[in-house]
C-alpha cells in the first residue's frame, strides 16, 4: 500500500494563510493561462539574452585569474569546487552597495545568499529563540516576509501603514504592548522604497525616526530593497536605512539582484554588521551567526550562480542603476501608461468611484473599487474578463477581502497594459452593475 | 554604540555540538593552510575545467530550445527567469535514475534543491509538526544530516551501527522506545551505500528488512546517496532503497550532484512519491509540501546553475555513471592505495595496533588508535605533523573523544597519500610513545 501522509502531521506553515496564498494564485495563473497576467511581480525579459550569461561568466573568470596572479587552478577552484560559506562575490557587492546605495559595508559583514528569500529566511531563523520571539511588519505586507517567518515558526506582529510609510505611532503601540505580554519583538521588517503592494516610501525624517526608535525599543530593521533602483532618473533618492544607519548598527540589509541582476541567478545578500557576544566573551558579526546556520541550510550558494551576477557588476563598474538605465525607463513609462489608462478609464467624479494610488516607482500600482474583492471574483475575473491581479487580502494573511486589489506593471509592454486595463474596467463597471442590481432587489 | 546581541537570543541550533564541529574544523584548516589536509570531503578538482560550463549550458540551451520547436523567448525564460519551485530538470533527473540506479521516479515526484542540504531540510522542516517529531540515524552520521535535524528543531535519537551498517535490532528498539515515551519517529536519515564517515554499506537483505520495518512501524526511511556511483566498475552494485521501495513508497531518496557533477553548481534534489491526504480529502505529493515550503526558503533553484547539470546529464545520455569513469577509477585507485599505505606502516601484529576498515568504495577510511582523539590532538597533528584529518567523535555529536579519525582521500592525489599517511604515523606512533611513557611514571 502507498504510504500515507497526514498533511496535519506536516509542518503547521503550510496551512498558514499565505502559503495558502501563493498556491492558489499560482493554480489561477496555470488554469487560466490565456489570461492577460498583470499579477506577475516578475522583471521585464524582453531585455534578456542567455549570450549575457556566458559574458558574465567569462568577465569573473578573468577577475578570479588576474586577483590570483594568473593561477588557473584557483579560478577553476573559485567556480567549481565547494565554496565560501558567505559568499565569493561579497567585495563586489560591497562595491556595487557603495557605489548605488552609499552603504559603506564591510564585505565580511555580507552573506551571500539563493535569492533575497534564504535571506530572510536565515536571519528569521536566526533571531528566532523561542515562542516569545516575533516580527513586527507593516500590513500590507510582501509575502516572502511572512511566509518566511512561519517557516521559522516566528510570529507576525502586524503594524499599520497609511500613505508615507509604516505608521510609527502604531509601531511604538505594537512594540510596547508585545513586550507588556511577554513577548520580543526581534525586528520589524521594511521595504522603504517603493513597498510591496502598496508602492509607498518612507521620507528621511520618518527613515531617521524610525531607526531612533529601534535603538530606543531594542528592535533590530530588516530592511527589504528590491526596487529601490529604480527611481525615475531625475528623482533625488532618499537614502537607504542602511546608509543612514552608520555605527549603529540597527539595519539588517537584505537585497535582491533578481530584479537588476538575473532573475535565474537567484543570487540575494544580507548585510548583518551586528556584532554577538557569547556568555565565554567571544564576539563575532551577526554574518556569522547566519553563515553557520545557512551552512545547515544550502552550504554555500552556487559560485557559477555568484560569477553571474558578479560579471554583470563587473561589466557595469559595479553599479547596477547603470545597467538598468533601459529597465528603470520602461517601468517608469509603464507605471505612467497605467496611471493614464486607469484616469482615462475611470475619470475624477464619474461612477463608477475607482481610486489607485500614485506610487513614484516600483513594479505596482493599488486600485481601490466600489465591492470587496475576493478570490472568487478573480476567477471570474480570469475566466470571463480574461485579466488576472491580486486581491489585496492576500497581503494581510488573514483571508478577509478588501476593497482593494494589486495590478503588476514590470511584465508587460504598454500594448498589454492597455489591453489589461482595459478588461479590467470592464470586469469593474460588471460588478458595480450587479451591486446596483443587488441593492435594488434587496 | 553598536548594536549588540547575545547568542543566547539565537537560535538554539547555533549551539549545537555539529555546528560548533563544523565551526571548529573550518578554523582548524585556515589555521594551519600549510597542513596537508586528509580531512575535506570534496570531490577531485583535477578534472575540472571552467569551459565545460559553457558547454554544458549551451547543451541545456538546445535542448530547451528543440523541446520548444525554437522559440528562443522560451529558451530565454527557462533560464534567466524566476522558475518552476520544484524544478525546471526534473525529467533530466528522473532519466538519470532510471539509467543509472533502476529507481523509476515519476518527475512530478522530484524537487530539484540547493544541493542535497536543502532536500535534508526542506523534508525534515516538513515532517516537523510538533516537539515529539524525531529522527531516527545509525551514529556516527553525517553532521549534514544531524545539523539539518538541529535547525528544523527536530530531535535526533541515534541508532547503532555495526560493520555491516545501520543495527536493525537496535532501530526496533529506539523506535519502540521513542513511541512509548510519546515521541514520533518520523524518518530514519540512511546512507545504505558507503557511509560517511564509516564506510559501511547495507546488504540486499538488510535494505528489504529496513524497508519492512519501516512499513510496520510506520516511519520514512531518507535514503541519502551521495558516494553510490563510485564503485569499483566490477561490483555488481545492491540495488537502491528507493529502487527496492516501488509501490510501498516508504522512501524519500536524496540525491547530490555535487559529486557527481559539479559541486559549484550546487545542485541536489528529493524524490518524495508519498501521498499527502488534507482533511477535506485533498491528495497531493509530499513532493508538492516540500515544494511549498522551499517556496519560502529560496523560491526555486538557479535555472542557470540547474542548466549546468542538466547539461552535463544530456552529454552523458542521462547516465553520471558513465560521465564518471575517470573520477571512479581514481576514487577506487585512491581507496587501495590509502589501504596499502597503512598497512605498510603498521604491519599486521606489531605496535602500534593500529586498525582501519576497508570500504568497498566512497571517499574515507576510518583509523582505529590505541588512545583517545580529541580536538587537541588534531590541532598538535596539524601544528607538529603537518596533516589534517577528523576526530570521529564531531560524527557523533557529543563531543566524547573516540579512539578513532577519519581520513578523507577524494581530493588528493596518491602522492599526497603516501606523505599524508606518513605523517600520520609518525603522529600515532608519538602519541602511543607518550601514553607508554605515561603508564610507565604512573
Amino acid at each position: 500500500m502507498h504510504t500515507q501522509l497526514d498533511t496535519l502531521s506536516l509542518h503547521e506553515s503550510l496551512e498558514s494563510p499565505v502559503i495558502e496564498s501563493m498556491n492558489f494564485l499560482n493554480e489561477v495563473s496555470q488554469r487560466f493561462p490565456d489570461a492577460l497576467s498583470m499579477a506577475a511581480g516578475r522583471p521585464y525579459e524582453g531585455f534578456f539574452d542567455t549570450d549575457d550569461v556566458h559574458e558574465y561568466l567569462r568577465l569573473y573568470e578573468s577577475h578570479v585569474r588576474a586577483q590570483s596572479g594568473g593561477d588557473e587552478q584557483q579560478v577553476r577552484r573559485t567556480l567549481l569546487q565547494y565554496g565560501r560559506t558567505k559568499g565569493i562575490i561579497h567585495d563586489l557587492i560591497a562595491k556595487n552597495l557603495a557605489t548605488d546605495e552609499g552603504i559603506e559595508a564591510d564585505p565580511e559583514s555580507i552573506v551571500v545568499t539563493v535569492g533575497c528569500q534564504e535571506a530572510l529566511f536565515l536571519t528569521l531563523r536566526t533571531l528566532r529563540r523561542d515562542d516569545r520571539d516575533c516580527l513586527v511588519a507593516p500590513m500590507p505586507c510582501y509575502v516572502g516576509a511572512t511566509g518566511a517567518a512561519a517557516l521559522a515558526d516566528m510570529r507576525v506582529l502586524p503594524v499599520a501603514e497609511h500613505s508615507a510609510g509604516i505608521d510609527l505611532d502604531d509601531l511604538i503601540r505594537v512594540v510596547t504592548e508585545a513586550k507588556a505580554n511577554g513577548l520580543r519583538p526581534r525586528a520589524c521588517y521594511v521595504v522603504a522604497d517603493f513597498a510591496n503592494p502598496s508602492g509607498t516610501s518612507l521620507g528621511l525624517d520618518a527613515r531617521e525616526a524610525l531607526i531612533r526608535l529601534a535603538e530606543e525599543h531594542d528592535f533590530l530593521i530588516l530592511e527589504d530593497n528590491p526596487y529601490g533602483l529604480f527611481q525615475a532618473p531625475d528623482a533625488a533618492p532618499t537614502p537607504t536605512l542602511k546608509a543612514l544607519d552608520g555605527d549603529r548598527r540597527r539595519v539588517v540589509h537584505l537585497g535582491s539582484y533578481a530584479k537588476t541582476g538575473l532573475p535565474g541567478a537567484r543570487i540575494g545578500f544580507v548585510v548583518a554588521d551586528q556584532r554577538t557576544t557569547s556568555a565565554d566573551g567571544r564576539t563575532t558579526l551577526l554574518a556569522d551567526q547566519l553563515a553557520k546556520v545557512k551552512s545547515m541550510l544550502t552550504v554555500n550558494t552556487s559560485p557559477i550562480a555568484q560569477a553571474v551576477i558578479g560579471g554583470k557588476l563587473l561589466a557595469h563598474g559595479c553599479s547596477l542603476r547603470a545597467a538598468n538605465v533601459r529597465e528603470t525607463e520602461l517601468y517608469q513609462g509603464n507605471l505612467r501608461h497605467a496611471l493614464d489608462e486607469l484616469a482615462r478609464q475611470f475619470p475624477t467624479g464619474r461612477r463608477p468611484e475607482v481610486t489607485w494610488n500614485t506610487p513614484s516607482g516600483g513594479f505596482f500600482v493599488v486600485v481601490t473599487v466600489p465591492f470587496p474583492v475576493d478570490d472568487e471574483l478573480l476567477m471570474h475575473s480570469a475566466r470571463r474578463h480574461r485579466v488576472l491581479w491580486t486581491p489585496l487580502h492576500h497581503f494581510y494573511g488573514d483571508g478577509r477581502p478588501r476593497r482593494q486589489l494589486r495590478l503588476s506593471l514590470s511584465y508587460l509592454t504598454p500594448d498589454e497594459i492597455t489591453v489589461g486595463i482595459d478588461r479590467l474596467a470592464d470586469f469593474i463597471r460588471e460588478q458595480c452593475d450587479v451591486q446596483s442590481l443587488q441593492k435594488g432587489i434587496s
